[in-house]
């Protein structure tokens, strides 16, 4: 077999005009890169298990939360499987936000592991009705799972309104967080969450192989009443082995300095100002995009994650992609949601507000050239 | 908070001097480690799906087998977890051989998830007697889960052996190979293995985070019929996925890319030169060992991979760890069998048969300081 893939100095070369407008992998810094690949210490030993101390500490600062933070090797699935498998057993009765693709995501998890979901499904890029919410949550149900930002639609969720509202009914907090995190505010303590979760490759803009969840002091006392199998991910293995730095099982290790690294940063910049990057791309590549008058905003609340885009009548999402990765090799990601009407556009990573302005162009180029072909 | 760490480059510097002799983390080339650092298309683009299927063609012959094996973002333990949730009931009796720490992972996993382990369990290091093993599949029995190397105590296990005999009872093998595949010989199709698993960071000498899982064709008819909860470890949704070169979750990607190349060069060179790689560090570093006659081997046969020396009278595994750390910034694993008769040193990765050399050096070193110091 002849091998096409050359991993040689000629790569970062071969990619130095690629660009990714991706939720997930995500442009990183150099300096943030090069961590990778520097030469690892033992995983139990003491270098590490210091610096897997101040990470999980970091990590508390990022999820603004009291509570413990565990790491996982895994990706977002996996700690939303973590999530259910310790929180909620056969049976159980659940209310799930489906705002599109991610919300959805909790619906099939539930049913995979015996959990009834009842569903909120509004339509794609709407705000839920959350009176609808509240008032789903009958005797019965246990827990309201939810997505903060919705990466298929650009949405974001009210997470602190629906907080008030599950404390008040006295029903657990799910929330997938992965595409928010560090990107948009969010309180897990104040905001009465029971249990969040994050990816290292979205607004932390570090390589994929780690998630990170925690849960709230109401979601511990559960976990014991979850009779579940599990093994990979039982929450209480992790928590007895981070209070010594330790992960049960080999994790991957280059991630863990690469997100030290991250929030050592965010940490002495401070949580606001990095969040407020997000906003100043978000900002500028939305005002930048309605100047024409040619595209509006697809999701009614938006993420500083990613800005979706209703694209003009006759453009299509997949062409619209496939014009800018082939002429400029500049990576949009498709809509999982198949919807062909709107372009999401993440500003996550080390992308620039250059960048993002010159990609509006390309997009404003690949729109012309197909309503002009159709003429 | 102040932080203690530092990712500068002087962090290389600082970790000049240190070696890993340790059976994951292991040591890694410069330029296997640069390719952690380059730069990432996105994942469900063409490139990187094109370098999936070539590197899972790899792994095929990596397995010496044909059938498909599955990337995972996981530890071994999460693979060995998957293993047992695709292949095996509630109730279904197995036969477990546990030679150490992981094969009594096996035990502790089937009890989790309410499968029922009948242990054959040799002392420590003792080569297991294969005919008990043959007594202990009786009739209810579905299936026996065995290390390939017991990496606990470098026991290497007659894989061979016990698929002829597993092959002629009509019950399922089960074979945890993370530490042994790459280093010793192993062909799962010739051994009518049914399911195998190895991890990115073992012999493969890659970064932590990426596990490879296969399963035999008659491995396959099984699956349907296991009613198991799953999501994250569902077998069928990666085969489905990687037909197109796809993972279903975001994949750790930069362990991937390095995982592709060095499987392209074992592919090179052979996997056999690869395997013999080992076996002349593991040659040359036992006989040096058993020169001066205070050493003997610990484990009656040993794998490739790691050698398991029995310390002399009033040495303890440790002493000679924290002597060699201290002094050297040297590192060996210490036994998580607790048992401080002997000391393993692995011969995986970038580590040299020189280093091996000199390593030996320093254990009779810190072994005569210690016998000098109760004399």
């Amino acid at each position: 077999m002849r091998l096409y893939y050359n991993h040689s100095a000629s790569q970062n070369h071969k990619r130095s005009a690629m660009l990714l407008f991706t939720p997930g992998p995500t442009e990183m810094e150099q300096d943030i890169r090069d961590i990778a690949a520097m030469r690892l210490p033992y995983f139990r030993g003491q270098e590490y298990t210091k610096m897997m101390l101040e990470l999980t500490e970091n990590l508390k600062y990022l999820f603004r939360t009291e509570n413990t933070p565990l790491t996982l090797t895994a990706s977002g699935s996996g700690v939303m499987e973590m999530a259910l498998l310790n929180l909620l057993n056969p049976g159980d009765r659940v209310v799930v936000l489906n705002c599109g693709t991610f919300g959805g995501k909790w619906t099939t998890m539930c049913r995979s592991f015996g959990v009834v979901p009842h569903e909120i499904k509004p339509e794609l890029g709407e705000i839920p009705d959350l009176e609808k919410l509240s008032d789903a949550i009958t005797g019965e149900v246990r827990a309201v799972l939810v997505t903060a930002h919705e990466t298929s639609t650009g949405l974001l969720n009210d997470i602190k309104a629906i907080g008030e509202i599950t404390r008040s009914r006295g029903v657990l907090l799910i929330v997938d967080a992965v595409s928010s995190i560090g990107a948009d505010l969010f309180a897990m303590d104040d905001w009465h969450c029971d249990c969040a979760l994050v990816s290292s490759q979205k607004a932390l803009a570090c390589m994929p192989g780690l998630s990170f969840i925690a849960f709230s002091e109401r979601a511990w006392q559960v976990v014991p009443s979850v009779k579940r199998h599990r093994y990979y991910f039982d929450a209480e293995e992790y928590m007895q082995n981070i209070r010594r730095g330790m992960v049960p099982y080999t994790p991957a290790m280059n991630v863990t300095f690469q997100v030290h690294e991250r929030l050592a940063r965010i940490r002495r910049s401070g949580l606001t100002a990095y969040i407020d990057g997000h906003v100043a791309k978000a900002k500028a590549f939305r005002e930048r995009m309605l100047q024409s008058g040619d595209f509006s905003l697809f999701a009614q609340r938006q993420s500083n994650a990613l800005t979706s885009l209703l694209l003009p009548e006759g453009c299509t999402m997949s062409e619209v992609i496939a014009f800018i990765r082939d002429k400029y090799d500049w990576y949009v990601a498709p809509n999982p949601t198949q919807d062909q009407r709107y372009l999401r556009v993440s500003h996550m990573g080390a992308i620039t507000i250059e960048n993002l302005l010159e990609l509006a162009e390309k997009i404003e180029e690949a729109c012309r050239s197909f309503r002009k072909g159709r003429k």
